[in-house]
């Protein structure tokens, strides 16, 4: 009730409200560059915060709140720092549980988690700011990040711009999906990455179903509809088939397909598909692949190698001419830089990404760091470019929070303040091991640090109950952990709910 | 795992099938007429369910899927009749809570209950189907319904036409909500009768409460952003207003609001405004009202006597000629007849509805009843027409479920089988009391029967315990009860989820 009483206070007139308040106030908009403009001016010219000053607390503005930001966020003492989040979304996506989303396994807001949970300053300290916004540049001479509001959702308000001064970047703004230029995809196809796009998957999967169910629609048209396509074989990609297949198979009644396939001798693989341009599950050792693609094939999953040409809007063309036709179209073939991060003028590491040294700074300019998906070390480093997973993206943010607050500690937090600083030790990325599950039950866990080392590796359903577990104690909130064993607590007593909402 | 055991006999070829699934499948597809066209004609010309054999099951068609035909379809009895219902969505809404998850005090699909939980064997029975349409038209003569599928969220698929012929015919599509004639209502104001409605609502509040916190925003612009209006002080407004206050004042952090107004002594009141026509819970005891009243102005819930003339993107215009800028606008001014009703030539009841007789019959034509929203007792009758209420719809589904299996029990469950047949007790309505939440732990309970009546009236933290108990025991399925206990178990303990998905 805190801010209730606030409101009562600010509801009497200004000058009579407690000096405390009347400082938190003050100190929040000390940084608002033109709070004391007319409004006309305030929009014509770009405002927002400016630098900080020597006696200030100082700035850590973070583009991007995915497992790096967000983990990065966690870590920063905001006693030390104001932290800025810059990001398209208000919260972070705990990314490995999101094909289990989809087909309502677990509730999309299960595996949303909202910054401020993860960072409670960024709501309630002054002079610590989540933007909706897209960062659209970096203009690292000033210590300026340049932004644009994100408006999509109200028709009244048009994107408008503004800076930000920071004292230390960081660059946690991940990377994009992958179309390899193909046409359509765009278009067409369906990633899953955001919570978004499973919401999508799940309207369209739903809708599909039932109406393949209603009289009038030709027997072709309805194996189109029923047809799911998932191209690229990676963890998300056969997780998700896995899911699948077990919600056709358990909570999708048996009626739909006997009626809908009156003549055909129809089969549970003609409903799956799983495109693959090369191996399946290529980080795994050779006995979990065996294991996966005898496990998914049984659950009714076709696995067939093709690369894809082009994208129309009810089948794919494949290089060898032959046409697949599909209802659902997931695309999941792996991730590469976003338009941002190509249009910095920064080094880059092999593969476009923005290039770090090994304290994950971006050397040829000062304050400025990168973590997660959008960074890669330097060839000049001699390390090689981290993969794109999670593990990564959250070991990185760990490690940077550290070093920024032992930045600030010893005197370096403002702008420039860091120049010739002892770092400490430099990053070290430890594997800790590949999991991804294959369908009800059934899980392949991988201890190994790399293909080539020794280590444990298993499959089946101790795999599996290992996966559970672990995704359940990494699952960033008690309030996410909690949902996430109730949603799959009712899964298993219930089945999944097919309400198209 | 019996429909995997289905589709591995499918598989094989159709010869080789069990007697019993070659008969499930038989009766199945009898009754789609053009089983056997090719699909090109399919298309060409509507199909659908032709009319019932005297030795098979008579089938009954529900159109909608609200309370009055979800009720009606769990009573009826499946070995008596085949079901069929045709509704643009394949859930029931559990309407008396749908404001609350609007700023996630309960989440969306607590409060959707899937048909084939209500009525299991709508997906399961061979001639019992759940078709995704909208009815367009009812041919009497001909005992056939016209429909046109949803195809909303597929852009290779165009609506289709098809018929089912019908033994009884059930017309429980619900009314729409009034908008007065009032240009830009459907434009610019969101409904509250749908999930969709509510995550609309969601979504549009979230994202106005962020963009009010990103630099570069004039100060009117803030406020309009801010400025939540409801026009209409019916239950639903009024615990709409309710929850939204709560929410603002627990859960959104004071930053945003302190932030987002620097230069002005800032009211809850400026941002929550309730816009009434006339009274304020109409329906309710004077006492309550006034309680309702004193509970709402102070939890910062503004009410405001006007008429709107006109609805612009950015702002209302009263009667009076002011202008109220909104950011938010939510249209609960009740509910009329919907176009399909007003195209059906049957005879209407005051207010437009479908007309029926004491036995929920539309007396006119042979096997045509009309329960819930959409109908109301002729003329006639001598009775009058009743409340659009989600009680009123339960009970009359109730009551026609057990009237139909009588019908069918006694022998005229058939098309034009029931011409003279004694019905015996007809429908009865007995008002159990309002109930509405004004926020927190407070709510109003009124079990007279009517505003003259005596009885019991409360308001309270006893009303709200009343209120949370009796809907809780109301909603239809285990699994929805049991989420609904721990959404608000969970928001009670960690408050409500903030992240916009």
């Amino acid at each position: 009730m805190f801010w209730y009483r606030n409101l009562i206070k600010l509801s009497t007139p200004i000058k009579s409200k407690t000096p405390i308040t009347k400082n938190l106030l003050q100190a929040s908009l000390s940084h608002f560059s033109t709070a004391n403009q007319p409004p006309a001016s305030a929009q014509a010219q770009p405002s927002g915060l400016g630098p900080t000053k020597p006696h200030d607390k100082p700035r850590v503005v973070v583009l991007g709140s995915g497992w790096a930001g967000c983990r990065l966020m966690k870590g920063l003492d905001p006693k030390l720092y104001d932290i800025v989040c810059v990001s398209p979304r208000n919260h972070m996506v705990f990314t490995p549980l999101l094909a289990s989303t989809c087909v309502g396994t677990l509730e999309f807001r299960s595996v949303a988690e909202p910054i401020a949970r993860i960072q409670p300053s960024i709501s309630s300290a002054p002079g610590s700011y989540f933007f909706l916004a897209n960062s659209t540049a970096v203009d690292t001479e000033n210590h300026e990040v340049h932004c644009e509001t994100v408006t999509d959702g109200t028709d009244t308000l048009d994107p408008w711009k503004f800076k930000i001064s920071y004292d230390k970047l960081v660059i946690a703004s991940g990377a994009q999906a992958s179309t390899f230029g193909i046409h359509g995809v765009k278009e067409h196809a369906i990633f899953l990455r955001e919570v978004h796009h499973a919401q999508e998957i799940r309207r369209k999967l739903l809708l599909n179903l039932m109406l393949s169910d209603v009289p009038g629609l030709p027997e072709e048209e309805k194996r189109r509809l029923l047809h799911c396509v998932v191209v690229g074989g990676g963890p998300t990609g056969v997780e998700f088939s896995g899911e699948l297949s077990d919600f056709i198979r358990r909570d999708v009644h048996e009626r739909t397909l006997i009626a809908g396939f009156p003549n055909s001798a129809w089969k549970l693989e003609d409903l799956l598909e799983i495109l693959l341009a090369n191996e399946i599950l290529s980080s795994f050792d050779d006995r979990l692949r065996r294991y996966a693609i005898k496990h998914l094939t049984k659950s009714g999953v076709r696995l067939v190698r093709g690369i894809v040409k082009d994208v129309k809007p009810e089948n794919l063309v494949l290089t060898d001419g032959s046409e697949v036709p599909y209802g659902l179209l997931v695309w999941s073939t792996g991730v590469g830089p976003s338009p941002f991060v190509n249009s910095l003028g920064l080094p880059k590491s092999p593969g476009g990404r923005i290039g770090v040294d090994e304290w994950l700074r971006v050397p040829t300019v000062q304050d400025v760091f990168s973590i997660g998906d959008c960074s890669g070390f330097l060839e000049s480093t001699g390390k090689p470019v981290l993969p794109a997973l999670a593990q990564v993206a959250e070991r990185q943010g760990k490690y940077l929070a550290k070093l920024l607050n032992k930045i600030c500690k010893d005197g370096g937090g403002h702008a420039n303040g860091a120049k010739d600083m002892n770092l400490g030790d430099p990053f070290e990325y430890k594997h800790l091991g590949s999991m991804a599950t294959v369908g009800r039950f059934k899980a392949l866990v991988d201890l190994r640090q790399s293909k080539e080392a020794k280590g444990i590796s298993l499959a089946g359903f101790v795999s599996w109950f290992i996966w559970r577990s672990a995704y359940l104690t990494r699952v960033v909130s008690w309030r996410n952990r909690f949902y996430v064993a109730i949603n799959w607590l009712t899964t298993f007593v219930f089945g999944r709910d097919i309400s198209r909402i």
